[in-house]
């Protein structure tokens, strides 16, 4: 009989955004139940959020290390499989760290880490633990981004010359990260988002869409970094000109400035005989386009899709998935590798948390600097 | 604490779409726990399908009679709290009575049944037993759906003149009926599907989308019922015109064989200011056009939504939701009400069924006369 | 040395819209040089008419009588080779055939008469006068209708099943034709408007564009006609069943109340294996859908087009074309048509009249009638 | 009576794309009139040219030398007001020059010049002889950029803080310049070019779009550029970070090796409260994004538009105008100066070809350099 793993959750509690998606996503396909958490370091929203989502009292637990120790002297058929991370980013290490040392496997909230030191930290606690370790880079699991990135990779557009990625959002264009916005203003209080604001926010989300779908790696990098907002502590608007690897050059955009933006991510690609477009907002739809024929639509459910493409889909064309199925697909293959090991069961893991911490140490260097070009590394 | 309702399903075993989606549509939000079956009448697939599924052998049953004699012995606490009906129309109507007689809410799939007398029979048995009973009318889940309701209902656009309304699928238009295609092959069986082919399984969608936003009913019909691939034995493709309340004109176009199509669901009203547009392929946008200012577009998420339509939203503005989530709209709408009896959770019920198969019954009825115009009764 | 042609006008003074449309389009690929017209039977208005356009005083004529009569005894080499009628829909059948008998070629707005009585006097006229008559059917000169129809015609879809055509504006939603807005009051004044309101105006351009790209015929209808706005004396919103040669099976709609709309007119056809789309307000663009391979964009200017598509174009791909070229595509005809009588030179002619005002016809027919079907015929 | 003003064109016989545009443009509105030309260095060519054209043997000139002379001593009733200067870059010096000092008005293809120090000779001759020079920066001349650039004037968004422009062609993907393709061959050749290939071909008119919409200037820029076919002497790829006044941040992407893509130009612009969208392949559409309100869609020929963008409009809502419109608007702006100097009609002038020509050099410039930033000076 299939197995519903456990799930706990750090983090998450009323009011937050991020855990309700990471709880419906979780239990989208019955692979996981919710079943223990540390909402909040507020006792009374701890425990008001632990019975709204139906917890038992023994298991809302009043900290993240009083789970671990209860949890891992639970019999192993008891005991949660997983954490789920999803509290502020300068919370992410020192949780992620002590989960994994628990036993744990773990499933964190982007961007990783305050920098790329305690990034290195936690891939070096994930090292030694065996354990798995899966960051909420979540719209590399929409059907269509894997569609983009299997035909990138056999060569359906030759090679790869362009690549473009933005991300616009505009929520954070005016100063309500002093007016009472929670979100907004652990976002852009460098303590707790850690050295970029817009650039670790959805920087690192467009960086790495950038790399997983067009499998070459940033070499490096110039970027020009702003702060619209008075008074803002941390970037809300960065535009960075890539080069990658075999000469492709590319351009990244990401603003919280776009005054009446929702959550524009989007890229386009393109080698020496097509190329391709995918947006977010519009996530079941795949624009080809070509020298010599032809605009071809690939819709999530038509005909022509890879295999990998389809075990990402539940519903047939015409049916929209969205982020919550995204973030799902996630969830289900953390899972299955927890379940076997499959190695057809992919998420972005630790290598993706590193590269994206030094993405974001590589733009705050060069954005400082008046030298044109800074190297990526990631090391 | 939350209580999470216990859900059985009749049938949705493997290989079957709209059970997994049921399922999926109930966990979403954490309101639904499926805990038994009887998913198929081959006894070996029902015992893999419980299995695949985490259902307990126990409570994997052969039969939905089995299941309700069970069921309605074990103690309040442990007993399923409703019966998903998810099999081809034929057994609509049997296994709802059954279900609703044996005590137990029922969320059944459209069309209600083979008949408007079939599915006054169901109306009585639901209004006898007191039990709650749910159609998967699901498109009018979609919050966008809800705030284009609210917005004709509160006078936006003027007194409504036009409602247009389309249900284009392309997946019938050729004869896999006749190929071993099980969703085809019953569909298009009088036996299994009802009076209507196209017309029970999408007009029905088309038409019930058409009243629900518009607040109008339609009071006569002339229609056009075709069978365009040979040998098929119900109708793949049918045009209304629409006589609605206040003197409002219509038309409702539901086909299946409009080759390459995918699920194009699509409504327009407008009223003597201004209209509306909402498409179920981009569902979170709907298109506000007027006289005398600009096309607005209104997003999920975005600025100046209802409250109601805020209820049956979880993500902020430019993170898509799907089908699934209007799915899991109706699910979390049928909870609130056997928890609480709401009056603000609603869900498409009895008398929607009793319309729609009405409408069912008067296109067919209309298509065999010379005579123009039928009316539409559903008493 | 290529020969500009001569070009007078009955009509189109100014503050008309469609006379200035006209000019522009028979000025566009300098084939045409305006030199004569009667712009106004309001002697002032006519003069300023000229003037503004350049025309010389003595060929601004007080009457199209007038100037048939001055320019006929002109030498062949300086009088008008035809003559744009761009009047009110009562004057087009007196005007077109004493252009005619006079020995010009006429360019006449639609819909081409009050009635298939005056039509049928027209077209005798043209064929007694051996004069070339043309239709002011736009929308079949866009390249990519005509590409649709090519691709229609050599069965790239297989036998056509479906036509869908729908003609949406909303400029008549409220009583403007009795506030001075003189476009709208000829149209909805039966005298000078004929038998249809909308139905002539913009139904008959549905009509034809469906015809036109499906190539079947109409063979008979259903219809429902209504007026929305109190006090108005002709229709403003149509909706017609079609059924259409080998099968085919249509729906019309054109609506005049459809507030907020602007100029939607687009077409859907559907066959055995796929269907295409194509909308005036996008008109570059043509979306061909496919039962078992993905949606194609065709666009102006891009790969895979026909040669008679190319022959419309004046532009690379993405420098749109627009209205004035449609339009100027059925003067380029025209006049390639007068100068050689070339076959491959094609504009809806004598028997496109027939056929729409036959629909007109039999769809006022139809809407008094409490019998289902009317024929159509347009002999 | 209006006059008619007569054109020259040097430049633009058989087979050349842009002469066929300035030729359909200058006629669409009845403002000019072709009478002399000297199309083709080869006798031959440039004879065919003027016959298929319809003009004088005596006025199809041998060079514009002989144009120049010959039309000059016309007497003013009958020579030609004005130069159009349709030839590749190195022509534009000195030709535009000779015919301003010989008296004419001069239309001049973009870029400029060469460089910037021929962009200066031209304007030292513009500003001596007192004659109107415009240039084909066709793309400000569509109605909804005029009000894009009027709304972002009036302060509709508040300041403003982002400018992103592209302009994505694919045409250039493959060697067609080495494979006897005459447009690609004179485009990537330096001595005919001048500095810049994408960039001097399509990044001046991005350049010229940002500024003049957002009325802000470049101040300083940091580029990339490549050229990613092997062989060719010219970039076909850029990218730019800008900084533009009062510390508004920009992007400015330029390629003719995005394989697929047509002629994708495409500005949005954001402030503090909301922000705007334009592409050129869908004109008649402007969108505006806001912090608070829905999203709206402004329509060429709708509601609410600004004074100056009607008068650049032909037709009515949803009659689609497209790229030859508004090439026309420069024409007929261009007349409207030469007749009588009015201060409402404007077009790209001198001014523009120098910011653009100075862009260009700067790009370079940095681009061969380590230093990240380069000031933009057109002095």
């Amino acid at each position: 009989m299939k197995r519903t793993l456990r799930l706990a959750m750090a983090g998450g509690g009323e009011g937050a955004f991020i855990g309700a998606i990471h709880r419906a996503a979780a239990a989208l396909d019955g692979d996981w139940r919710l079943v223990a958490g540390a909402f909040s370091s507020d006792p009374e929203r701890n425990r008001r959020s632990g019975e709204m989502l139906g917890i038992e009292a023994a298991r809302t637990y009043a900290s993240l290390d009083a789970l671990l120790a209860a949890e891992a002297a639970l019999p192993a058929d008891e005991r949660v499989d997983a954490i789920a991370i999803v509290t502020p980013n300068h919370l992410h290490a020192p949780m992620a760290i002590a989960a994994l040392e628990a036993g744990f496997h773990v499933f964190c909230e982007k961007p990783m880490a305050l920098d790329l030191e305690e990034a290195r930290l936690i891939a070096a606690a994930a090292a030694r633990s065996g354990r798995h370790f899966a960051l909420a880079f979540t719209y590399s699991g929409y059907p269509l981004v894997e569609e983009a990135r299997v035909r990138v990779a056999r060569g359906d557009f030759g090679r790869i010359r362009l690549v473009q990625v933005e991300y616009s959002q505009g929520w954070l264009s005016q100063a309500i990260d002093r007016e009472g916005n929670k979100q907004a203003e652990w976002r852009t209080d460098p303590a707790r988002a850690g050295l970029g604001g817009c650039l670790g926010d959805i920087g690192t989300h467009a960086f790495h869409l950038a790399e997983h779908v067009s499998g070459l790696k940033v070499q490096e990098l110039c970027a020009d970094v702003a702060t619209h907002v008075p008074g803002r502590r941390l970037d809300d608007d960065v535009s960075v000109l890539l080069r990658l690897d075999g000469g492709a050059r590319g351009t990244l955009k990401a603003t919280q400035v776009a005054a009446g933006d929702e959550n524009g991510l989007k890229l386009r690609i393109h080698g020496e005989h097509g190329g391709l477009e995918w947006a977010q907002m519009e996530p079941n739809t795949l624009t080809l386009r070509w020298l010599d024929r032809p605009t071809e639509i690939i819709r999530a459910g038509g005909p022509g899709l890879a295999e990998s493409t389809l075990r990402r889909l539940r519903t047939p064309a015409g049916h929209p998935e969205g982020y919550i199925e995204a973030f799902a697909n996630l969830y289900h293959a953390f899972a299955l590798r927890i379940l076997d090991s499959a190695e057809t069961a992919s998420f972005p893991s630790v290598e993706v948390g590193l590269r994206t911490m030094g993405f974001v140490e590589s733009v705050i260097a060069n954005a400082a600097s008046d030298t044109k070009w800074t190297k990526l590394s990631a090391e």
